[in-house]
């Protein structure tokens, strides 16, 4: 069915006019002052008047289906597809971890079946390489083939997920040789190790000590390392989470000498600090993550990173435990407890009640991050990531009038509990369409949610 | 008369695709893949199959009318305007520079005075702030009620043009209370004045001395200096043609710490080094512009700025005196030497043949720093520096298999020499149309040169 | 007479030792494990068991005579230089500060005639630079064949101390040509002076208002301009009262360059913050001084600068008002508040508790940053700031195991308060020697007021 | 035999003057401005009139014993350690180098019996730690017992001497909890691997290939490394042969943030350049060490950073390997020619003629760097590295006026070539003394061949 928004202000990462936008067959067919549906059809038409129209956001770091030391993440391809499309995400790009010992064309079909028609908003993956070597090697040419053109890999999660030098080395040469950009994980994994251990020794058990146990200069680390490789190869690289001053100087000193780097950060940084993994009563473990937040001096250096377009984009690392029977299981053990601060859900409204409205960003910068970059980045673009005649009709109406709170009681998000309980929020999508389809009205889900497909993608450079 | 460019590929600062575009009274109308002349129009067709169409580049730094020791810069309006639109840019922004003596709103008269109705291209203004009192703050705001949204101010030439730290600071806060960006030259004129006279004293007369006279540090102290008040003041300032590695390093730690800062490069620091200045005969003479060509270790670091739009513009600082008559005032001082390279009819040329063939830049890039930067710094944008419906219909048809040399003897310049003669170009716009009109065709300029206008530009941040 | 000290602990800035020491006719004769007094001759016999013997410490950085909007500092020669001595300190360096109009030969003349007969510890001068012409370049040449091998210049306190750039390049080259250093208080004037306009206008007269009406990029930019002018002309320099990180690293990276710089920072922005400036009822005015107290981060790193010694010096600033009747005289505008936190008597008691004592430096360094730099860097090495056979016998028998408090009703200083109020000393100079004469007994001045001489310096590098 | 040395000029790395020394019992008994020899006794008495009078100096980087590939470096303990003295060096500090498979003590004990009765001049050892578990924990800690107060770690020659990253934590927290400093080879190992292969892959087999196999980034990535887990464990560390402007930057970025660290050049590195190693037939490898010879611009930087002493200490790396038969294996494949240029001879000649007679350091400078830090940093100070009643009798006196050339035909080191053949050189040390024994007169050679003694070192910090 056709789609017509009329009235509103279209938002891109580098304009913003008022405009109408006509859709049919789930892409853009017009963008014009003044558009009539054109006789004969049936046109979904709605009023945007006063409110924005962004194109579809995108989040290019969420982990779904996430085994995690004999429990799983609580989200399916559905819940967190819903989610994401209530705060406006019509795109998810989440990571594939297969362990060292799975193959990774395996782990691809696992993770692929796990979305399949579950999925309410499109996706694709960025292929974790936690192995290397010419079988793998050869499996990750056909991974491309297939259309995943991003790989993971892990400095940090010793003997896990993480690859030794002689695999970083390979990985990012074969990476180059494909056109395929690297997403990283950057923390020296033995360093943390290390300290965990003195930490627990001296009982230092509870969620306030997972942040020293892995303090910034362990991240910045992480992040020289990738740079020295990504200067050898000459590989495309992107830094995930960027929490810290000192992990964004690393990275921008590579690029500042020519590497190719682009940097990451996540919306939890920006806006929560160390403090709250102190809170009492085990509180502290809703708010570990890794890297972990930071002393609140670097969230005004993210974002004016961020406003100044150091940073290219903001995504979530979306990892949903439940606080009760999940995150509890570190309760003696800091170490123990699954990782992740759920916000799938809140990002863009979280950047924009507290990115747009105080000033620190602008709208263009918003849909930049949040949306445009990731889409140029990971072979999505213009079919995502802009409001064009021809790009699917992903867009999102934005109320920019509408006042709310958020809870755990109202959210989309399969988990028990909200980092960010009771926090106000100013504007969110009132209406959000994926390929022309109204998936979200009134910020209430009311779409199908078999409606996602997966998107194959082309290697971004040569 | 309606324009009507089919075939062509459409590059903008962000995007390229294929696509026919109609314009129609001065303005782009439609952009659609199969455009066929209304009927009942007249419309001049142009085949750009196998081209580029680029939105006109923008120049934001030339000298046209420029009195200097009693000689003038050797073009006016008209002639530099056709050597720009031979060379493809279509909107040149003019320094004004008026001596401590003159007000600014006379200044401003005499500037649009010499322009009026001689200039084939589209042209505005930068104010030179060269004196900052109550009366000049007055003065300052009706220019920029009268369109005016940027002013140049100099750190260098001391007792000139040069202001001091008071006025600086003034200058400054002012330009920040009405949301007008300022440009600035950053050398520290002190120093450059004594090493002037030490090298004079020991009889180092040559061209080959002007580098040695203002190094890279004396540019570095500009710029900190700049940025330190900057931050102070909260304005938003722009570095005009950074030649080094210390200057830009410099903007970018105070980029990085929240001042608002853009850093221009211009064309000849890209390509010429400063061996050039050491020519004999005097030939080095024609290679004296300030900041100095820099030893040639600075170029790879100005293109990968640019290449990851750590730079925002590459603008020209042309500025042409002739070779003999004027270059030759300085041969026994070189400080006498009238400064300037003049480049404004060869800047894209040099930018697409020395850096997108050798893949130093990509084709978007290009755009952005030669046309939509400069549109979005200085209030031109969206009207120019973008392919957009509604935008002006300033259009280049670029053909990139078209070859052939530079030389003075087939220059539109009104100048003796050049400073790329001989050096080969591998393609050139082919057609030019400035809001609609075809100015020029096959590499000629065809069209009329009273046909520019005085663009009104509207401060750019609050 | 002879002096014998014995069993003592001698530390110098390399060495520590137990040896016992002779001295006759105010110089060092001998240095061996186990002295007694040669017969005949009438010594005073010292026994220092448990202490350690220091070198007499050096102040480099001390106002005594100083004229400031119509009224004095509090000390005079006599008060200040017993307050000195009294804390351990046997070497004085006192600023000369003319004003513009004043004639440097006379300045000298003036605050020679000040310390004449009434100084009871040594001293010497460093010769304010307010003015530069050629008769100003004349009388500094003169002066440093009167002993006076060092410049103090200000590029803060304009139109009353400070100097232009042209003065300050002419300065330095007239410095390098001697081989005479240059010791700069670096803040930008104009900065400050605008930023002090601001606050007052908005009512902003507290002295909490001080430390914003110049912060630290302030400070950085007048060490980042000396730097420049100082790499331009081969100066030998040094940078006074360091204050924060942001000035540190200025001149750092510039001696990485190969500046020839050095660092002194004072004992109050080692131990006090910029709170202590935010203290009702106007005693926040106690702590006004400039560069002004800064945030508590900047501690540790300046104390880690001095551990590895890239800080040379300690001194103290010592600029003594009265808070009563001088200080109030700022109480409904901080800009009028005179600046300095009286100090001379506290330094090495403060470095030593606050610093040798929680380990933060080691004893040798203690006398390396208290006493050797300041000899080494300013000509009076090996007289001063060793312990050698040779060297005049100033000589500081410090018992570590004293304990006491520091209070304005004990101290020598001339005025009417203490910054550092109550606080607790671990630690004391129990007996001073000046040239082999005891001038503090049991922490008690003992000796004659008129036992100073002034220092006679040659100049230190060619 | 007593030893005095009258009418010299003594130089120590603080001081200068003239002075007579009497040493006896191997040890300095008196310093003073004329001494005649006590009545009874029979001292050697050397006239050294306008010469300098040294400490010995000191190299704290030499292999000896060093199989490499089958083959052995060709110095054995007497050629070295007579070499050594011949250049004015009185200590050497060799380099103990287990496989990973060897035990530490075990290796300590061939070491020790290598040099045992057969070294000219004093030794000691730092003591490789190649692997590291509670077993080698152990014999660390009893090899520190024994006298052996530091440890040498490699991150570069993977699978042969390099350690993981949970090694090196280990190694370091084990040394920080007994004061004991560790030594480290600072080259990703890794990288070089890869690009190693690389080269070979495509032909490039050469002994220039050997510097683009390890470039400057891959050094400074190791030391970057290395500070992250210094930082981490608190442990004192010291990085050997630093060659570039990226290394020491990042070491010093490390100091400035807190770290523990020293920085030690070597003299090939300030005197050579990678063009040597670009060499006709097969010339190159006699300049193949690593890190490699770099760009020519490295060496001011590296002098600079002497002068201002951040880098503390200039030791050789020396590593002797003839030309012929050793060199020689790698003519078809520069990854296996063996590693090192031979100059434990040359270094205190080399510093002195290119170092001190062009100005780039003073004498106090070359004594601090040459000989007092690594006495100090490695547990021998004030036995070694000083001239001071009790110290060793260590002495060098060295002629200024002496003239010669450098030559494999008479050198003492033994191996087929020279790195600096025909070189000019001024000054010479004319007469070396260890413990009072007159090893070296006139330039030659005279005294005993197993005079050297081992020296046991305490740890130096707590």
């Amino acid at each position: 069915m056709a789609l017509l928004i009329k009235n509103g202000t279209i938002v891109t990462s580098t304009d913003s006019w008022k405009s109408d936008i006509y859709c049919e067959q789930g892409v853009i067919q017009r963008i014009a002052p003044s558009i009539e549906p054109p006789e004969g059809t049936s046109a979904t038409v709605v009023d945007a008047t006063g409110t924005f129209v962004f194109p579809g956001f995108i989040d290019p770091h969420v982990h779904i289906y996430l085994p995690f030391m004999g429990t799983f993440a609580k989200d399916d391809h559905t819940s967190a597809s819903v989610a994401a499309l209530v705060g406006g995400t019509t795109t998810l790009i989440e990571m594939i971890c297969p362990s060292r010992q799975e193959e990774p064309l395996e782990a691809l079909e696992v993770w692929q079946s796990k979305a399949l028609g579950k999925s309410a908003c499109d996706y694709t993956f960025h292929l974790g390489v936690t192995r290397m070597d010419d079988e793998v090697a050869d499996q990750l040419r056909q991974a491309v083939e297939r259309g995943i053109a991003s790989f993971k890999i892990f400095l940090a999660y010793k003997g896990a997920l993480g690859i030794d030098d002689t695999e970083l080395y390979r990985t990012l040469n074969l990476a180059k040789s494909m056109g395929v950009i690297v997403t990283a994980h950057c923390e020296n994994e033995t360093a943390i190790y290390e300290k965990q251990q003195e930490l627990l020794a001296v009982r230092k058990t509870g969620p306030q000590y997972h942040e020293p146990s892995r303090p910034t200069l362990v991240e910045a680390e992480g992040v020289h390392h990738l740079m020295t490789f990504a200067e050898l190869t000459g590989a495309h690289v992107y830094v995930v989470h960027t929490s810290c001053d000192e992990a964004l100087q690393a990275a921008l000193a590579a690029r500042y000498r020519g590497v190719h780097v682009w940097i990451e950060t996540v919306v939890p940084h920006l806006v929560l600090d160390n403090t709250y993994a102190e809170r009492e009563a085990f509180e502290g473990a809703k708010y570990v993550m890794s890297p972990p937040l930071r002393d609140k001096r670097h969230q005004h250096i993210l974002w004016n990173a961020i406003r100044s377009r150091l940073v290219s984009t903001v995504a979530t690392d979306h990892a949903p435990f439940d606080f009760s029977g999940q995150k509890t299981i570190g309760r003696d053990d800091f170490t123990k407890i699954p990782n992740g601060i759920p916000s799938v859900e809140n990002r863009v409204d979280l950047l924009y009640t507290y990115g747009v409205v105080p000033g620190r960003i602008d709208l263009q910068t918003l849909v930049d991050a949040a949306s445009t970059q990731a889409a140029r980045l990971f072979g999505l673009y213009p079919r995502k990531g802009t409001i064009q005649v021809g790009s699917d009709a992903d867009l999102v109406v934005f109320d920019p009038d509408w006042q709310g709170t958020i809870s755990a009681e109202t959210q989309a998000m399969r988990v028990d509990y909200s980092a960010f309980e009771g926090w106000p929020l100013q504007g969110r999508p009132s209406l959000v369409a994926v390929r022309g389809d109204v998936q979200v009205r009134d910020g209430k889900f009311v779409g199908r949610t078999d409606h996602g497909q997966m998107l194959c993608r082309e290697p971004t450079h040569f």
